[in-house]
């Protein structure tokens, strides 16, 4: 029996875990809970990439003997030896009587495991505890175990009338301060961060996270640039070295460029073509045997198309300004050839309005 | 001393006026509300132009004598002969004793006049209840008696990615019902609809207003139209009989085809010419003087940047629609030539985000 108290305790596991966002992928956020009495008396949560699990945190934690206490753990605890040792086997030796998990292990080879080796012990054991919650929060993990492909966020920034830049090209800013230092916290919690080379060329990004006052992990830095065309001495090229970047490209990129890229600190990656382009599909196949299960899409136009066009796009992150420039020929968000009839439109379905300053963002699932 | 019940009754009175919207334009919505011992005796609202005012609605459905009783009403009352005899005489002569107001008459030559007749007869006068909601109320009566020029409001409706129809022109549609239906609700409230020449021939619309169920107020159809290019076999022309049309053309338009126009029913109007179009400043004018208070500007992208640029736009109504079609042709909802720095951009205030169905409403002021 799952009580009001027991889905508390739960919700606050699923807080902790959230800490671990940006920080632990392509591992889910997992947080942990110890009652005993009535009272909490560990917390804890997977805090960084190959480091402990919430549940070894949460026992490290414990301000008392967790002999006869319950865990609340988010995640079904591992029972194999990975980068750490077994979670269930700390469970049993501290004398957990109860544990709530929020959700079986995805993984369908090792699911169910961990919950029957705690069972055996004598622990008991109830699993689906504000399950639907912690898949949302752990919806790129779940992508990523089942299909190996990174979670594609789609991110634009347009002005009321649907540009992204002025007829000039001037682009900055078009959304205020809150919206942009949203972003960065998007590129915190994705794996990497992609842009097409017209807007390398264009906009001359630098493309990190800047968040002050906190920790962040940096998102790889990927380049559609089937010719590999970025200039050395864009932003880009220039921070190489301190910041992972991934030229995509095709065989018809020159030799000497994709030479002097490698020589500049960026990585290349041959992607197969299409219409001589790189094949976007296959670049996210690549990307993902690189264990980059998420990547934040930052445009331009033509990009955004092949990925809403293709399929391959599981959220979009529209910012909205409150400000208008015309001009038949600016940019808008999404371009490339585009779709003849309304009636067949990408069609999405809203999650989220949130008011950002003046700027709005909506929230939006794309239905592949 | 006004008490939080005197606000809650000319909250009663604000809603009650609403009901006018759409039937009493130019005039301002009124409502009001007779209590007497702590009970509601009479309630009205100022329902139709020409027709009588909310005090005399108010006092006409009185369940018993009104003498002694305290009378809320949203705007000062007349104390002239206009239409109907001035209110003032009414409330003197029902035997009120007290009168809350929400808000002067806007009117400098009258403004208090009102208020003195009442307080020289006896009767308590407060002046000054719910004010800002008031004049939220009725903004485009304030605009309109201050300046003779109408309020427009800019309404689009847009996909996610800025498009007003795909790359082969098809429109239809890219809202829902819920948006749709909300846009003939502003039909009804708005004197007027306007769209521009290139938006009548590609789309053929019919303009008018229609919701199923209840009586509506059916606006005055203006094409912006320089060289009167309108088919006569269009929607618009073929239903001028029906629906006040207006076409709006400069001294370059051939007469033949002005005559024809006005044989089939439209009104014609001659503006002033801008580098050969219709001076948008100009019909705005002329517009004002026909008694037009209110427009809603319908597209397309060229005269809606005409509007913007001029500062002639009160607000933008942005309807978002979670499709996206993309396409580096396909038009936007604003167009024209464009603003070249984005600092330079029109900036405007939200002042409402409103959800309907799976689409967005954004409403904004503009910052002329």
């Amino acid at each position: 029996m799952v009580k009001q108290k027991d889905i508390e305790y739960m919700r606050r596991a699923i807080e902790l875990a959230e800490q671990g966002a940006g920080f632990v992928n392509p591992n889910p956020m997992v947080g942990a809970v110890i009652v005993k009495g009535g009272r909490v008396i560990g917390e804890g949560w997977h805090e960084r990439y190959g480091e402990w699990h919430a549940e070894r945190n949460a026992l490290k934690n414990c301000t008392e003997d967790a002999r006869g206490a319950t865990m609340y753990v988010t995640l079904e605890p591992c029972c194999h030896y990975g980068k750490t040792p077994p979670c269930t086997e700390a469970i049993i030796e501290h004398g957990i009587e109860r544990v709530f998990v929020g959700m079986p292990d995805p993984n369908p080879l090792v699911a169910g495991k961990g919950l029957s080796l705690l069972r055996e012990a004598g622990i008991e054991v109830v699993c689906g505890v504000e399950e639907e919650a912690i898949r949302e929060q752990n919806k790129i993990f779940l992508k990523y175990i089942a299909t190996r492909r990174p979670w594609v966020i789609l991110k634009t920034a347009m002005t009321l009338d649907g540009k992204i830049a002025t007829w000039s090209g001037d682009s900055r800013w078009i959304t205020g301060t809150e919206a942009r230092a949203y972003v960065h916290e998007l590129r915190h919690r994705l794996m990497a961060v992609m842009i097409g080379i017209g807007t390398a060329v264009a906009d001359d990004p630098l493309l990190n996270c800047r968040i002050e006052g906190r920790g962040v992990r940096q998102p790889i830095r990927v380049i559609v640039d089937s010719n590999a065309r970025l200039g050395l001495d864009s932003q880009i090229v220039k921070t190489a070295g301190k910041y992972h970047t991934i030229v995509a490209h095709t065989r018809f990129a020159a030799e000497e460029r994709l030479e002097a890229l490698k020589q500049a600190g960026v990585e290349t990656l041959l992607c197969e073509e299409k219409e001589g382009l790189v094949d976007v599909d296959n670049l996210l196949f690549l990307l993902g045997q690189m264990g980059v299960d998420s990547i934040l899409l930052e445009g331009g136009g033509g990009l955004n198309y092949s990925f809403l066009a293709g399929g391959f796009t599981d959220e979009v992150y529209s910012f909205i300004a409150p400000k208008i420039v015309g001009g038949e020929k600016a940019k808008t968000p999404v371009e490339g050839v585009g779709i003849e009839k309304m009636a067949d439109a990408v069609t999405l379905e809203r999650t989220d309005v949130l008011c950002l300053g003046q700027d709005i963002l909506v929230k939006l699932k794309v239905k592949n």
